[in-house]
């Protein structure tokens, strides 16, 4: 009855109905994955079939697998992975570490990003393009936290003797990654353009070009 | 003839007409409001049959009806009502208010408010996260212009003797509404929850969930 | 006592009093006018000496003066008038127009706005560059709205035959204007530029310079 | 091999296959033109068809035709023309003028502005409206660069000798055009209210309507 | 030596040491706490001066103390207490809850948040305002990460039997943060008003602001 | 006199000149360079000493010396070295490129780039990160438009037979510059770490660090 539900939403809610143009507003716009991308992400999923499992990401409680040169693993929770960040300026990722280990040189275009080491320690860094080819690099051990501003090149090792987790979070629902070496060898960029562009010696190019899958 | 449409966009037009890609250029973008939402709102009504109706709202010629136990009652022009308002970065909102009543404590998670007082008084008011839990609050006469920053919890009582009528403004198209009192009593949060998470006793949690149509 | 204040800002204050870096947090940010402007606005008041007169705006009561060639005045309430608006994405103007008068031909280069027509009716309207040069224009009673797209030209016109009272609202708390009447003629725009730039006859430049202040 | 593929974006490629939720994430947004638009550009082609080819723009490597009224031209290399411009902020035109031409006075609703003189010479300039009706213009040479801030009337005149050639980037990959001539003078915009709201003779209006291929 | 410095930053440093206007541009800004604020944060700190450890925090090492009447406490890392997020659009925080406590029901006006729960268990969740006042909650284990989206409602409960430790990040370097039983508890707020606006009962909210530190 | 000021900026002037707060207002904010930075530019200087020269920039009349290994230069139009783009969302450079020679591989992490080839040809190109690193290299002639995407590694190659010579705009007026080899080589970023973090071999690390002016 009308008179038990005063509040103002309640009220909006009766007049709502009475323009019943669109029954589509909502706070959040989790991801229709199905859906054509716009510049600023997905369009939304139908807010009456949203629950509370559209905001919950349960995939990072493991890591992935360290078994490869890198001895490192990173699992995203990106947009495409927990569609419900769509809009919100968030995502999330999950990174595990041997002892040697590391997570290679990369950037991401759209994002900065936060590590919280959770397990063991890593040593991380960033460089700076202004003040020019700074390396800002700290030891970090568990419960610290580092932060790398959005596009610049960053990385993580672990350095020390036990397994490392850390746990990123990111400015942007859908950050983007750009790895150095796969960017330069791992692809069909071609040895010609990677050295004039680089100076990094054509022999080096082609042997990591042979190491990373990368042809060219 | 040509020589009769010197001006830019005229013969931007036709340059354009020789690269017939589009049709849909336009300096506004009218929701269709039967298109599925995106982070930024809704998909543009095509700008061929946009007329000047588009763009007026004639909804709050009238107030809404205060026959309620808050002798208050809203009624809003956002983009749902509104489709002309979409990615224009505002909205409206007509208010009126009886003697002794009072739109509930409410935000906008989306958007800063600014009102107008156009008939009458109110006693109005927001509370700050920071600096601490402090209430600005303020009576307002006709013509009297109050501005409450995005988030934060506002209300707006009528403490004096005829009615009132307040005008509202968003920095939103769509700035959402969370009021207090039915975010927590008129809906199935567990009122053990409500309770342990407002300090509330459980007592007048339950008397409080029956008043405003509430369960759990 | 601490038992007492077991809320959570209240937690998060006893920790931020213990790294005692800044008291200037605050979630709005009254302009101190006498700082310098940046980009996005102006220095923010000290927290501490805000009060609620900070965030209200009485000049709006009264309308300006009338007598002038355009029987009709416009008083803004931008951020330079009201300091409480810095970086809430909102500005508020009050205009008064006699039978007969109007609002000349402007533009907001930084923000849409939206009219509320709050006495009398107006003849309000905008042009749009995309669709070409489309005139959308309409009649406006007591109580209805109108919004204008961001950076396009637009006006308000008394058709009719009592005094009209306009609030308009705005997407900045920094809208800017830009009179097309006095860009043309009000100033020092050398007459032969804007002839070669604009199509209008010398003599008629000339004539407007002369009764708009201009010169050149 | 798995041990050849050590870089980051490889693994998160292996962990993506296995939520085979999307295939569209990418690093840009190439506007399908067939697309309905959004607030904030249009709906992204599949990425996986887009080629280098979409990223480049060879209108403009010769210019409009100058011969109008205006002996002056302008090529829009906007998102409707350029579609891998979607969501990256930029646009592009070119404009050719003859002694004795100019590109008529006008705004761009949503961008700034900044144009490089690439043949010639032009007399370019701008006017703000804070400070009241500034004219800020500069004779620029070969090589010289100017800018327009965001939503204020500007143009560019030939007062040399010879061919003038103009590339212009903005700030925006659909930065609207609003001519002001056409938008007074070229459209059904009723004299009345041109001359009401400009100053302008109503001769003059009518005058200009004829030449400008207006009405009203 | 020159011929030794190819890359094209240096040759920009070179350039811009000829221009030498200012040493101030670097990719971050980290925050001069002593700085006035502006609407988009601090101050930068002169670059010259930025270390690895203006990147690092190291307070989320140790949860705080848990006596009191939530057994729960959260400790910010919000850029008031680490300078280097400042306008990086990221924030951190961690909160300490002992089985049978609660982080109070609060919003933060300026920021998404998205939890990780790094030890024990968390019953979660956030109320939307649109669709209508829906609860979505979820008991989350280590590893599980939960968003919540801006400026909504919000909480965790310690459901469970051990200690749980929760990190939180946020979409924003100052989120800010508004408690409900602060708000309308632990402060002047006058009884009736709240009453007025909240519908519970006055005795109870006589009672509160006893327990909470509230008066009037 | 009065009458015969009715324009609306007029009508506002008198206005705000009676409310006299501030006389900063304006609809551009040049950088005063020696202030210091906010997260979002540079203090504006005072408008009242701002003269058209501020929104010209004639430095890239002429390019740079390309006597160097790279036999090519960049000479940037950033805001550091063009004041009055701060907040305008737009900056300019020019490259200058001898047969053989190469703009190095290089990011702006703030940045979009758009280039038109003003003399000679390029063989450009970026790399995305999403899809996995695909190569989009283009040759562009004279009058040629590229566009490369916000973050993304690019180069600019002359691989033609006589001098090039490039003009670029970006998305905004600090876009920032992060080159692959400087950052990797041209520093102290210890040898260990960058075979670490890229796979490229320890003895070429320590070559390109002695031939960039790199150590450790």
């Amino acid at each position: 009855m009308f008179h038990r539900h005063p509040s103002f939403s309640i009220l909006l809610s009766a007049v709502l109905l009475s323009h019943l143009h669109s029954t589509q507003a909502a706070d959040f716009c989790v991801a229709d994955l199905t859906s054509r991308m716009t510049t600023t992400g997905y369009t939304c999923k139908n807010p009456t079939n949203v629950t509370a499992d559209d905001f919950v990401f349960t995939t990072l409680v493991r890591g992935g697998n360290t078994t490869n040169i890198n001895k490192a693993v990173a699992v995203p929770g990106f947009v495409q992975q927990f569609p419900g960040l769509n809009g919100l300026g968030l995502a999330v990722a999950r990174a595990d570490i041997e002892p040697g280990g590391a997570i290679p040189l990369h950037t991401h275009p759209a994002a900065s990003e936060m590590i919280y080491v959770a397990e063991g320690s890593v040593t991380a860094g960033f460089i700076s393009g202004a003040p020019s080819n700074v390396v800002y690099v700290k030891k970090l051990n568990k419960g610290e936290v580092m932060v790398f501003p959005r596009g610049l090149f960053h990385f993580q090792a672990n350095t020390g003797e036990e397994h490392a987790t850390v746990i990123a979070s990111f400015s942007n629902s859908d950050p983007g990654v750009q790895v150095v070496s796969s960017a330069l060898f791992g692809n069909d960029f071609s040895s010609f353009l990677v050295e004039k562009t680089t100076n990094i010696d054509e022999a080096e190019v082609k042997k990591l070009k042979a190491l990373l899958g990368g042809s060219g």
